[in-house]
């Protein structure tokens, strides 16, 4: 059976994508690799793990000291993140470039050396971020280049690339990973519980009610401020 | 005046294709860029630095601590060079999947934040290695991918893709990077003087031999023998 690897950010997305990766490959075939990129908030790396345990598969989290080097984004540095994006890029100044053909390049490398043909990632060009490397066209140049570059017969999957936030809810739900989402992080500020204002925040919890559910991730801290 | 950007490794190829980007955008528009990632011989390191030095450029050193995470190649790891392929992928142990294409992903994402729209790299599909991520299909599919995935007009030039290496040893000369490559490392046993049995270092002279030069790097070491 084919093996695959779900790069996991430990947010809404890329845990979804980890059930569907589940469903299609086989839970004792999937495994999932996280980066410690010098992101302000460690706690997606925490909330990656903890996503991992419950779906119960192996989880791995790979370093990247480049692009704390390089400066310059929100994500990395201590710059405030912007609701607008920038004039002249079109782009908020979240965007971290290369940052999606980085993380599936070495995603690729520690599948080459494992027998990992299956790579999954939870972009989506529905997305609001408008990033241009989670575009479809570029994931798939980024396939031929990885397929060309290691003579790898490697796949990128990405299940979510069109659907609406409110689809990845449903399809989270259909695939049982309500339990996960409720550990998953996504909140731009750092803040568990989540902001509320941040434009993640804000994305996610329309996609939720848009779904008519309830974000599993809201209700457990709920729960324990009652 | 366009900007170029040089990925140096501190070897022969990339200390030509140095001196082609000065020849090609002028001095004051190229500047070079080098990656720390974990390679045992950080003699490399010291080399491409004296070449920017003597080619009177901007160098910078960016770290990449994940090949090292990632494991198994004889070029960051304390495992021997092989002179064989591997029977199964015919490639060397000194092959490190995805090396080329994650530095020039960084080498692009270093490039849009400084408005550089040129990337210049030494790979050869002539190489006696085969690394797949050296040949022209893997560097146009790469580039297609960095355009798309950055929104940028980058461009990869590859000055000696199709030379043999006594064209390139040819190149230098005519290019005057003779003092530069005097302090260029090749080894791939990390030697200075070069061991000369290393299946680099053969390369290398064969090269010199068969361009009628002498190598001024082994005739640095020689004058001070004497």
């Amino acid at each position: 059976m084919a093996k695959a690897l779900v790069v996991l950010s430990g947010g809404q997305d890329s845990t979804t994508c980890l059930y569907w990766a589940i469903n299609e490959f086989g839970r004792e075939n999937v495994s999932c690799i996280s980066f410690d990129y010098g992101q302000r908030h460690k706690i997606e790396l925490q909330a990656a793990e903890k996503v991992a345990e419950i779906a119960a598969v192996a989880h791995e989290i790979l370093p990247i000291n480049t692009f704390a080097a390089l400066g310059g984004n929100a994500l990395t540095d201590d710059i405030e993140v912007k609701q607008d994006v920038d004039q002249q890029t079109q782009l908020p100044n979240t965007f971290v470039p290369g940052r999606n053909l980085i993380f599936l390049t070495f995603a690729a490398a520690y599948a080459y050396g494992r027998n990992i043909e299956h790579l999954i990632t939870g972009v989506a060009q529905t997305d609001y971020s408008g990033y241009p490397d989670c575009r479809e066209n570029t994931l798939s140049a980024l396939e031929q280049t990885l397929r060309l570059g290691m003579a790898y017969n490697i796949t990128i999957h990405t299940p979510l690339m069109n659907l609406s936030k409110a689809d990845t809810v449903e399809l989270a739900e259909r695939l049982g990973a309500m339990d996960a989402m409720a550990w998953t992080h996504t909140c731009y500020n750092g803040q568990q519980p989540p902001c509320g204002k941040c434009s993640a925040c804000i994305l996610r919890a329309r996609g939720f009610a848009e779904a008519r559910r309830r974000d599993p991730l809201i209700e457990r801290f709920q729960f324990f401020e009652e």
